[in-house]
């Protein structure tokens, strides 16, 4: 049956071009929640808090097509493998929005004053740069397939880690100025930027899965 | 065909049997590790830490096993979407599990000094009483389909972000006389207890949206 053969092969290379299209959403959305801290730009957080909902829309409305090809495709089981695989990449992805979103509610949460003091800003700056570079290499690990890339993904992560490390250290340092609300907000920001690495590592993860069968 | 048919409904029985073991787990290790925090007790922390090796195993070969079922069975559209619901209760029931062993693994990190100081460690026990309602009720949602008690889950859930409300009130307030440090690691516990429980909703509406074929 090469029509209905061809068909799918449509229908799983639009359920991939989705998940790009997340992955360059949710980069943007924490890029831009990142940039809202820097400027404290109350309108660009918002931007990003009432953006999260097209991407939940977007990440809704995947799901469902996935379940309807199978459904109707019933695939064997190496494509059966690849759409509930993409059906966990689109949770990742949209996790990773909620996290973009959390972090554009604290400097709304705080605004006008801003969300983080100045001792830590080029920290948290780094962090901001460090998910959006785990985020676009998502999207091409994506796109590509390249696991290669995908395994590299580990790395970048440990980067975010450190980051989050040093960010800690500086919260508890005797030089800690800014009192405990702030660093009760910075402790959530640090974890939001984590695990939204956490997220991109896991989505690479699964690619690595799909293309050679193991868990990396 | 209704000796396949009945081995199929043999099969979604033992998917629902298995997640329902899962909350029981689950349940089990928050208890545990908030009995931990109680009593600064160093073992029970390392027994949740360890168990959740067992909590992930359970999951993956429940998942492969819901993989299996859609692969050979080929379901139609009602029996796909339980056994894709399944998928994702089981994804939120071994992340409660991933959220009880970060609960242990501060008590871990404190030992021998306490995770939590006695001006809020009846705070948290009420957090970790209220996690341990909320799972105990989500294994009942699972075995019953009892969309009522699913729906009441959210007000349990409400109770959990009250807790957590005062926790961060707790934290902030100028009678705080325990550092940055230690309110860094209440900030994550209450984060952990918070998600712990939000997974725990999430897990009951998507038994009444496969009952109901509506989202909560």
């Amino acid at each position: 049956m090469p029509l209905i053969r061809s068909t799918f092969q449509d229908e799983l290379d639009g359920v991939s071009q989705t998940l790009f299209d997340l992955s360059v959403m949710v980069s943007d959305s924490m890029a831009k929640a990142t940039r809202a801290i820097m400027e404290k730009n109350l309108p660009l957080a918002e931007e990003v808090i009432s953006f999260d909902e097209n991407i939940d829309t977007i990440q809704h409305d995947l799901d469902a097509r996935i379940i309807d090809i199978i459904a109707r495709q019933q695939p064997v089981a190496s494509d059966l493998r690849a759409l509930i695989t993409a059906l966990r990449m689109s949770a990742d992805l949209e996790r990773m929005g909620d996290l973009a979103h959390h972090v554009a509610k604290i400097v709304r949460l705080r605004h006008p004053e801003p969300a983080v003091p100045d001792a830590v800003l080029k920290l948290v700056e780094a962090m901001g740069v460090a998910a959006e570079k785990i985020a676009t290499k998502t999207g091409v690990v994506i796109s590509t397939r390249d696991t290669v890339m995908a395994a590299q993904l580990e790395k970048d992560d440990d980067e975010m880690d450190l980051l989050h490390r040093q960010l800690i250290s500086a919260l508890i340092a005797p030089t800690w100025e800014h009192g405990v609300e702030t660093a009760i907000d910075l402790t959530l920001l640090g974890r939001y930027y984590e695990r939204y690495a956490d997220h991109a590592v896991s989505v690479s993860r699964r690619v690595i899965f799909l293309v050679t069968g193991k868990f990396a």
